[in-house]
């Protein structure tokens, strides 16, 4: 009997929005071309401030999973 | 003159909303047995995506901290 | 809608023949006075060396998590 | 040619609503003495408790970094 | 045979003398209900600086380890 | 003279018998693909507790190394 | 209604006593030129042998965080 | 409107002369097939001693960024 | 009263039935020329890969703490 | 006997040539306001790739300690 | 000419008293054998308490540095 | 049959030219009573800065794996 295997990337996803947002954009992207995502996991959060100082993006590392192989 | 003392416990909250909702559901489940709840640090977040890739829920994992001893 | 919330304790337990069976000890001891456990994560391991060098015992630092309020 | 030099220091922002603006409000603070504000990278997150359980507030440690030389 | 099996609690002492007695005080109110207590291991420590600047607390935040399982 | 590069990908087996076997199994599902496996670096290790406390399932993150580029 | 603001910097302090002497006296030079002094967290502890093998030193390296910002 | 998404891999470069070298190999070489790279982050370094004892080789594992989604 | 003083030394065992083993035979090469073995302590555990992708080496990188001074 | 104290500012340095260019040049941005400059801790290390792939920047986050009380 | 070189052991001291004495202990053993010990940094501390909960020990564990090769 | 085992020594070393040089010196030092030196993996890298400001050395942490048992 073969056991599940997952295989885990790393993305980052941004959003002007917030946290959330930007993690689902990253899983969003991802979701594209893998089947069977599972969790994805904060790496680091952090948010860059456009030119002027106003405009600010929310970025989001994670580490999203995905079944490669079903048991 | 006894000193005040903390205990600190680990939950794991959830919510479809925000990692804020799923912190505050982890410490309103806390509140409901234990006084003096002081503060909440997190220590990861994830979000858990649904089989149908849409669905998805935030997870905050906190520690609790409440007094045990009153100084 | 409530949202489920998982508690999380950390226990050590230990075994002479491998730490796979040092988590399992740990775990059943947890078993006897909770439910709906779900995932123990290590967080370290070491291995005590007898008096006379010889007898060894395995010991695994593990995290179990377990559901206190059900979804 | 000089080479641009950036300066990194350390803040913790607040909010009652989120640690979007927790973070924001360090940034907003830092932005009144400081130019050239880039990233705001986050350390950690924590919610502040209030006496009565209810009142919560929403804290982030961030590092934020500022350019002191222009290449 | 079983195994004995320890169980880690996270606490946090205070004192105005030293991280040692902030320690002390802290396995002092887990030895009111806990037997068996082994070691006390030093996750962080802070000091606490009283308004006036002058009075200060030292606070040792520490993982308290006591047997649960005799072998 | 071009220099080696290797790559690196993280993976999930799992095994009902052990932490090796479920290393043992990532590394199998990678060699379907790669060549030059080197060597599996573990991240972290799990178990994972069935619905009735009995069967358990252990999992090893790994991060395998392989020759994308010959010297 | 604007939110209070902390910022933090990291000092060194020494005393040939204790490791909380050392932090005394970094606080103590902080407190010079700062108001709203709040928490000093150590981040590391050192001692400093003297060349001839008697004269130690004792370093504690902390993070001072003080207010800038009065909600 | 899409936010920019990005995705990381991991690599190990070497060079017989330098860490700065062992970087710039590992970026080529994934430059090669992937467009946009942005940044290449260092994870860890080391130096590979040949049998001789003289001829050595620096290792450097990266972390290399580059877009995936544009905004 | 002397106090009792242990140091510390860092050793990769391997075995290519288990990382137990691989510890075990850290531990027993320190034994042959050290006494009062107490604790091995897991740093990191690996997996080796042949070059034929088939046999495999678990490696586990331990450090071997021993008594040299007596209370 | 007043003790001396260090500050320490965390800066990011860059360079077209080197990791060592990069951090001599933070300090010596520094060293325009600050004497007793003593030691550059890095933190990260990274470069930066130009848009055509080729041009690249090596960049050092340092942590950088001068005297503030001198003993 | 030939640069310094600088050989660094790991201790674990203990004292009745306090961790400053257990870190001398641990230093003062060191010191029978080794010249030129420079400085000793803390890796852990903890406290071992005695069968009867009152008796305990301070333990310091650190890294002595001493050096082997003088410029 | 006996399995391979490896010791693991921690040394700094310096040099006024780079963090290479630095890393060379160390494991040279080494050499001259070792065999088998197989790897010299980064802990940390500093630059120390020499009283007029200009005068800088770097030094790099190593820890340098040999065999001491051969399989």
């Amino acid at each position: 009997m073969t056991e599940s295997v997952y295989k885990i990337i790393e993305l980052v996803g941004s959003s002007p929005v917030s946290w959330e947002e930007a993690t689902k954009n990253a899983v969003k992207s991802a979701g594209l071309t893998l089947r069977d995502l599972r969790i994805a996991e904060v790496v680091t959060l952090d948010m860059k401030i456009g030119e002027d100082g106003k405009e600010t993006t929310f970025r989001a590392r994670v580490k999203v999973s995905f079944k490669i192989v079903s048991d």
